[in-house]
């Protein structure tokens, strides 16, 4: 872990108006920092990193240690209730785990789609597996979630039988109230507490996140170190802090009227991570009419589908590029006698060098298509940098939600689509209208 | 399949507006298909479903055949070089093919990106197995392919020595020039032509996406078909066309203010159908400070992190909803003594069912919060319907460049970044600015 650095290139927002946002940057990160703006109430993750105790952590690994035989743990979550595990763990873990037996169960994600087919090849995979299920859901009664747990639940007792099963459930969920509490109260469910504070979009670094990221084997530890220290540098009311930059900056440039946040990384791993991050700024951001559209990009893979566009389409967008600071080397190109090929002129370079190189030459390139660009620069992508890379994000986003006016920790907006579902469906206190 | 329908909701422009987008949407339907507009020496695409011959196909299968005991094949390709038959491949495949040994070999993508961890990876993986490459370039000196094939050739050569590899090669490239060509001259490797009016963004219909496909045990005949059948009836000058249809609502949607286009589905697996789309629309359209940025959501999973944006955000985006209609019925939610969970009210309706009961609230919802929403209604997918699905979006594509008046074809604007790269790689020819 390095600290993070923030650049910006090609911003042609005025030197006045970027400085007298980053004022205004300070002033809301002073609202999140005092707990004294909208939705101060969900600001219980400012204190996670450092109220996890070694204690829970043991809790944690012991039950890796238990399920340590398993095939698969099937992790059943929607929303920030999976895309913060799922993003740390491509991050970590081979390209290729799928591909393969290791010495922890593979992680499989549900809940977090109603699709038939994806559960219909999901209960095919379990048939004659060992495995076991985490659940996580603040309330217990979320639709994917639950339906997903109901199907799998059944299929569980079947193949281990109750007894068995019973040990095989974890449950992820409120300390004192809702379904899924009073289902673990019921059954004895083994259970591990979401803090009512946290909202789910901010809980990577509870059990939500380190649970699962500890049953494939994850330093969690280094992970909580990371977010320490991030979270002690990165709230001070200090102009050249990082998060307060970035929100500044963003939030120039949206007023400026880019509309659309384009996150890019040169990592194919870091697809989820860039999907964590959507939820984290959309859902903060979205409302009342107001928000940068949060999308993204994998690179150099995307040039050769966005890139045009981004190049020389509607001036909507900012870049911002996620860089980390890969060590590489293992794979260095060769000379050949036979240069058919015309790559020669790559000897004695490494893969990672020509990807660096790549990014280089693609920001001056956008920049000169008018396309103002951030650069978020890391150390190497490791369980510490992961987790100051969520808390930097978590931080710059509650800060851009109160320069925007809006509260950072509410989405009032999911809630229209589930009344017509649940109406739709015949939930006993719903109507059509 | 079903043949394809197209509907409209929320719809604020006017009639009229919509009826003149219609009329120069059928003018630009006649540019394409008489082959007079920008870029036409670019239209072989349009014969490509007639074009493909029964000896074709069956060279694709002998080839499928003979590699079918494989553990691997790794195919090398960027850009509409992969998308394509990835796309595909996701949808008609087992959503955990990936864990288990299968009948045919497992399909690794590969040269789409420049990570070293990812290649790393990926050389770990096929170590002591049997693979095979497909090499996808026309030109074959584009960077990402050119390199992955230089390393994983040695790798191949490597492994199974160079007369076994020299059989386990195949080249989809230009039938006369390029790099790629030279070296199957030279080496004696197999081959199949892209054909020259071809460009890679429409291709999947070729050598292309149909080898790849083939080799992982897809039904490319009936993908053939069903674009054949596409083709014939989405080329008629007929205003209730579905292809001149959406692209006169999406390009009508443009023009008043609508700058982002979201194509969502309600399946998991379409994830890498959806980066298909985006590529055709964004490299056809983004140019000349024009164009739709395209962006994707998969529901109900995305709802939990760009609902809330999409509902109550800012207004600069329309919905295109893949609607596919699946048979569903295998997973029926059941009724249970003990409902803590709350889910009896849906006991009796299929898994299915409620997914396509989420997918009509949250067209309600959107709809209220003013995002205008268009269907895209196909019969269920299979290879037919795919291939019906690939010629809708290639000719709407071609149709909505022709009414921004820019070329469909080309895409001047990637060019900049890789003189910047090679300049800053050295690459002989190309100077620092």
């Amino acid at each position: 872990m390095k600290g993070i650095r923030m650049e910006s290139f090609g911003n042609p927002v005025s030197t006045e108006t970027l400085l007298s946002a980053r004022e205004r940057a300070l002033v809301a990160l002073e609202t999140l920092v005092s707990r004294s703006g909208a939705g101060s109430e969900f600001t219980g993750w400012l204190d996670l990193p450092q109220d996890i105790t070694s204690k829970d952590i043991e809790a944690y690994k012991e039950c890796a240690q238990e399920w340590r035989g398993l095939d698969y743990v099937v992790v059943i979550g929607i929303g920030g209730s999976y895309l913060g595990a799922k993003a740390a763990l491509d991050l970590l873990q081979d390209n290729f785990a799928d591909f393969r037996k290791n010495d922890t169960p593979h992680l499989i994600f549900a809940g977090f789609n109603m699709s038939e087919q994806y559960m219909t090849d999901l209960l095919n995979l379990l048939k004659g597996k060992e495995f076991g299920l985490i659940v996580i859901s603040k309330s217990g009664t979320t639709t994917e979630p639950a339906v997903a747990f109901r199907i799998l639940r059944s299929a569980l007792e079947e193949s281990a039988g109750k007894e068995v099963a019973r040990k095989r459930i974890i449950a992820v969920t409120d300390g004192a109230k809702g379904a899924l509490r009073q289902m673990v109260e019921k059954y004895g469910y083994r259970s591990f507490v979401i803090p009512a504070s946290v909202g789910g979009r901010y809980s990577v670094l509870s059990p939500v996140g380190l649970l699962p990221l500890a049953m494939a084997g994850v330093d969690i530890e280094s992970m909580l170190n990371g977010a320490k220290q991030a979270m002690a540098s990165l709230l001070e009311w200090n102009e050249e802090n990082p998060a307060v930059v970035y929100a500044a900056t963003r939030n120039a440039l949206y007023e400026s009227g880019y509309k659309v946040e384009l996150l890019t990384s040169y990592r194919p791993d870091a697809r989820n991570f860039t999907e964590w991050w959507k939820q984290l700024f959309g859902e903060s951001e979205g409302k009342g009419g107001k928000g940068i559209f949060p999308a993204s990009a994998i690179f150099t893979t995307d040039l050769h589908s966005l890139g045009q566009f981004i190049q020389d389409g509607s001036k909507i967008l900012f870049e911002t590029n996620l860089v980390t600071d890969e060590k590489g080397g293992e794979i260095m190109m060769q000379q050949m006698d036979d240069d058919s090929d015309s790559l020669n002129y790559l000897a004695g370079k490494s893969l990672e060098q020509v990807n660096a190189t790549a990014r280089k030459g693609v920001l001056s390139a956008h920049v000169s298509g008018n396309v103002p660009n951030i650069n978020i620069e890391t150390g190497a992508i490791d369980a510490a940098t992961l987790g100051e890379l969520f808390i930097f994000f978590e931080i710059s986003c509650g800060i851009s939600a109160y320069m925007l006016g809006v509260n950072p920790f509410d989405q009032p907006g999911v809630e229209q689509y589930k009344k017509n579902m649940f109406a739709l469906l015949g939930k006993p206190g719903y109507k059509q209208n």
